[in-house]
């Protein structure tokens, strides 16, 4: 492993310069305009994988091709899966970037590009992890099998196509995913929670047409008051979901997690900062990193209706909806909390509207045991290259993926969040410390070793 | 007052050709473009005021004129104020007319046009009525100062300087005002009560930028839930209205007035047609003639707040919001209400995020006695002129320039409803009964009578 440590030190620069040239390609998946830039994108990933000695393909299928690399060293060894994508999400609004997105910047020891953080650097660290073992050593200290996708940004199904078509080649002791944050500048984390998600949108209908409110108000029901109180009715005065049969089968938080939580170096004003909200508010009885991830949740995304110009429309608006999403915890079957809330929504519905419930998709909850051999592997890589035990984390997103590996190929997650939150991923000025990528690569040779 | 009558029989056709005359003219106050037009229309009102033998001028301010007349016949006689107008609405959306706005059209009956009901055809019959009185008789039994303005529709200034300006010269025993509805086909109203109004805008804001709901849900509070739990509170289950002060100094409805309004032929399934609402809702313990007219509403005119497009998109937004206008009785004072509500507002605010809140526009409401000298004169004339006793009623929205004339000229206002409700005023296919514009010029000649 020191040999490998060494090989890094000594071409540290020459991997940031590929880092650089990876993210001056405008792999935009969501535009098409940027569909050949993507493909660059993916010749490029497996140019990288090929330098490393892997054997690769570049799987077509209805969209952005997924490229696949594998160096099987020995059948004695241990087999690690990794996963990353090579695609970005739009660089939009670009009035809002300090620097030019698809033009990378060092501002105060950060990479400032579209991509640095999500997921460009922490996969290419992976895989100049992988190539500093082989350029150092000749070999590998495990099998390796990557998978770098195209579409991770707009849920394209190639990839699943991939999984389907090639699932017997895919085994592997552990699946290895480097896109979730750590958990504070120089402290990396690895996360064992993911919510899960189901979404529906609501619709309550009135009159036929908006209706002038001084003629009509008063004696048919607003659907705006009408949705306020369906939504209000969703929650109690603390913050907890007043949903029939919403918390079925949610676990209490345990002790033990709970107390590894409150160790957690948490700082209130820096989690306002970076939110910009005036206080910190959720269910009562936890507290705010139990809220964020080991409690379900069910926000409204967005609501509407009537007239929402400038100055006043005086109307009764003929109808008003909402988009609601609910996250939720291992155990909540999305199923049963999806039809606990369409039930919900219509029991409370006031009197004098109709409403129409659209059901959203699903995804159930992914829990990862942090004790277990591998995860005690990659928390032990984490420390090894950072230099501080990684914070045991839950995150409140959802990662369809993972889903999808654990379904397809039963392979438990390896969540390493290896860069500095705040990164902006999705916004503009998306940044991710120079110093994070190289302890990137570090967590790699260190899981790579296998011990 | 027979020969007024039987000078209108003989001219029935040159009138109803003047009215399509007069709404060929596409006198649209709030487009630009039809600026000249409106200029048009104000001539043409000028010239017909001219053919009862008035003397008129026009009126210049800051925006379209209004237009004067009077015909001063005595001093011993009493003295009638007109007011109508020569503007109309915008005739947008054009697809949805069946015949051209501006080309109007006679269908079933009725006028089709924009204006012909609100205001071209009531105000234009009472400048006919006083021409029938003025061709049959070579005089009037009343004195009548007229005045039709060209910016109702927009709220503009000019009327309110032009009352400024000439005060002295308008005194009046009473205002006469034909610009609210009928009761029904063939059934008038005489209107003794028009609601008034306290319009406010709340924000709530929360986090600075919109949030991912995964990664941030549950752990801030979500604007869009508080600004739904504040518009619930509006409300109670009942649709009463649990804003603390709100109904201070409102009357229950009086049992002399309930009695009357219960014996109106009011039409459930017709109302529902007309709103096209699946079902009345209102105030419990009121019946929906006493919430249209006689108690206070609060509605919801609009509501907003992040994500509105297709298909979901999981954040928690950063701010949400809604414009509100409450609808007031006489003896509510609409400052005291305003206050109420922004009190009520800032104490029901949920935690968590932080509340804005702009006070909009006020008029109080109008009450004019229906048994008055006047108002009887006003019920006989529509009696005369319908065959059927008008029915009294309170409508539910706000003619501020009638609390304008109040205020300057402290004169009881007649509201005459003419025309048939469903007129479709401020919509497409606005209609306009022929036997309403003969009944509306029968009305002026009866109620010019002085009798």
């Amino acid at each position: 492993m020191d040999a490998a440590f060494a090989h890094l030190e000594k071409h540290k620069d020459q991997f940031l310069e590929l880092l650089m040239e990876y993210l001056r390609i405008p792999s935009v998946s969501a535009q098409r305009v940027h569909h050949e830039d993507a493909r660059r994108a993916a010749a490029f990933a497996k140019t990288q994988l090929e330098a490393a000695g892997f054997e690769t393909t570049l799987f077509e299928g209805a969209g952005l091709p997924t490229v696949y690399g594998s160096r099987l060293e020995n059948e004695s060894l241990p087999t690690l899966l990794v996963y990353g994508h090579y695609d970005v999400q739009p660089p939009e609004p670009f009035e809002l970037w300090e620097t030019q997105p698809f033009e990378p910047a060092i501002v105060d020891g950060e990479v400032r590009a579209r991509g640095c953080a999500d997921d460009k650097g922490p996969s290419l660290a992976l895989v100049l992890a992988a190539r500093c073992w082989v350029e150092a050593t000749g070999s590998l200290p495990v099998n390796l099998k990557f998978i770098l996708e195209g579409e991770e940004e707009v849920g394209g199904q190639v990839v699943e196509q991939f999984l389907e078509a090639r699932k017997d080649d895919l085994a592997a002791d552990a699946l290895v995913i480097a896109d979730t944050s750590g958990f504070a500048r120089g402290v990396p984390a690895l996360c064992y929670g993911l919510r899960g998600l189901v979404a529906v949108e609501i619709k309550v209908n009135g009159p036929s047409h908006d209706l002038h409110s001084g003629t009509y108000g008063g004696t048919v029901a607003n659907p705006a008051t009408a949705l306020a109180r369906l939504v209000a009715s969703l929650h109690d005065d603390d913050g907890r979901i007043a949903v029939d049969g919403f918390y079925d089968g949610v676990d209490e938080v345990e002790e033990e997690e709970r107390d590894r939580l409150d160790r957690l170096p948490f700082d209130k004003e820096a989690y306002l900062a970076e939110t910009g909200s005036p206080k910190l508010f959720g269910e009562k009885g936890f507290t705010t990193l139990e809220r964020k991830g080991a409690r379900p949740t069910c926000e409204v995304n967005g609501i509407f209706g009537g007239y929402q110009g400038e100055g006043s429309k005086t109307i009764v608006p003929s109808s008003a909806g909402c988009k609601l999403t609910c996250r939720l915890v291992p155990s909540q079957e999305p199923q049963h909390v999806q039809d606990a809330l369409v039930r919900h929504l219509e029991r409370a519905c006031p009197p004098g509207v109709t409403l129409e419930v659209t059901r959203g998709p699903m995804a159930p909850a992914v829990y990862s045991d942090p004790e277990t051999d591998w995860a005690k592997r990659a928390r032990s890589a984490l420390e090894t290259a950072f230099g501080q035990a990684p914070a045991l984390t839950r995150e409140g997103g959802s990662i369809p993926i993972v889903n999808l590996f654990a379904q397809k190929l039963g392979v438990q997650p390896l969540l390493l969040g290896t860069y500095t939150p705040g990164e902006r991923a999705h916004s503009p000025n998306e940044r991710y410390p120079v110093e994070d990528f190289y302890a990137g690569i570090r967590t790699g040779i260190a899981l790579f070793s296998g011990q």
